[in-house]
């Protein structure tokens, strides 16, 4: 659950926006109401995300992708993630490949939040030379 | 600048993953050496581009936008913004627009650590209904 606390705080450091930091102005401004940073929201996302079952070896590494913020996430939000594997390119040239992941965030009512389409890199290896696919310590 | 603490303590809340906690874990990663969560460069840049000569009434609410993570950040790291206007939607039947803006992270090298181009929604009028060029309080 994301907290008013945890929503002050985080935009205090990083978003510190009126209608981040203050209910009052947050209800005259276009969220109606406080809510907490898209970064915020990011963050508590790519948490989820590591929590997941989606797992590769040496880690998720992201060289980037496209976020969407849909839906304001307010105080006592509870989030959860959508994940579907979109894109796997192989080189056989390379090391490495990219798995393109669409991640969608959703609140307790089912909507969604936040959409991020991550571009990972995934070894054929892990790094201390074990094959990726039996995984790493 | 982003130091070994605040690149720890960041990743422990969202992106708690070896090559961001541990100097000798991060040796051994795709990074070779401690690096911040793309997450937490993100955030750094956000801070930034409030604190910068860009603005616009009722603050900057953006829609979403495409991230790209080049190069790691590195404690120690100083960052600053360049940061172009790319585009300017207007819509007449609309009270809003949306700005287009690319946002690039530089480290104090001059080297591009991040871009972003955020979707940025501009109100004709300041919702306090002074015009938006003229400024909000």
């Amino acid at each position: 659950m994301i907290t008013r606390d945890e929503i002050v705080s985080f935009a205090t450091m990083f978003d510190p926006q009126p209608f981040h930091l203050d209910e009052e102005a947050a209800k005259v401004s276009l969220f109606k109401g406080l809510a907490a940073s898209g970064i915020h929201t990011f963050g508590a996302s790519v948490r989820l995300l590591l929590e997941s079952t989606f797992y590769l070896a040496n880690g998720l590494i992201s060289t980037g992708g496209e976020i969407q913020w849909k839906k304001p996430v307010r105080p006592g939000d509870v989030l959860r993630l959508r994940i579907e594997i979109s894109d796997v390119v192989t080189d056989p040239d390379s090391d490495r490949g990219i798995v393109t992941l669409k991640v969608e965030t959703l609140n307790q009512n089912g909507e969604v939040v936040q959409t991020f389409t991550p571009r990972i890199v995934a070894f054929k290896k892990s790094r201390n030379g074990v094959p990726a696919s039996q995984g790493a310590s």
